[in-house]
């Protein structure tokens, strides 16, 4: 792992929560490789960038809508040349809805470099008890 | 991936499952990296194989004594060389206690070859809603 490597982590995770932020889901789904896995707090399983964007708009629009995320790094380890593992922890504020209220969540992210370009291979997200 | 490396992973989900009927933590920890992340139903993050051990037989001879697991792949990825994405669905059932049911469950895992032999790198756990 090289500087730039180091910058592009927290720079996908901006990424990410700028464009749950939009309420952009194709945006959201950009920094996933286009056959990514996808795991949700709910244990559903989505696979290519092109689902995981229209789920996410999905939710945008409608029980996340006006919902408010904010992204912090628990932890990265390389476990292979050019894969790393990445831990985030999620504060989500969602303002009305079947979800409101503030809800807290610890994802896993698999990136994976090629070509010289990271993308998320893998995502899984579980709420925190 | 080779031959062996598609029989090992239903090998490496075996043990887990048969480790967990036997309330063995150590032998459910055997096959993870000693450097392992793991993260389980409730967000909480363990890293270590020492302290999956330790976890697991803490629950294994308390809130899940008794309990019974079966496990059902749910996909395999080569995401890089020599490092590969499982999913996987569990089926866990609980004799009695505060958890006393049925409890399914999506995990993902990461496995990485090194020096020909295979470990969980990974693991992240989710409840199905």
């Amino acid at each position: 792992m090289n500087v730039n490597d180091e910058k592009m982590i927290p720079e996908i995770v901006a990424r990410l929560e700028k464009a749950w932020n939009a309420a952009d889901g194709a945006g959201f789904a950009q920094p996933f490789a286009e056959d990514a896995d996808f795991v949700n707090i709910r244990a559903d399983h989505f696979k290519t960038r092109e689902v995981i964007a229209r789920g996410h708009q999905g939710i945008f629009d409608t029980i996340y809508k006006g919902s408010v995320v904010r992204y912090q790094m628990a932890g990265v380890r390389e476990i292979a040349p050019r894969v790393l593992l990445v831990h985030v922890n999620a504060t989500l504020q969602v303002p009305a809805g079947p979800f409101a209220g503030t809800h807290n969540s610890l994802f896993t992210m698999v990136l994976v470099q090629n070509e010289n370009e990271w993308r998320i291979a893998a995502f899984h997200n579980t709420l925190v008890a």
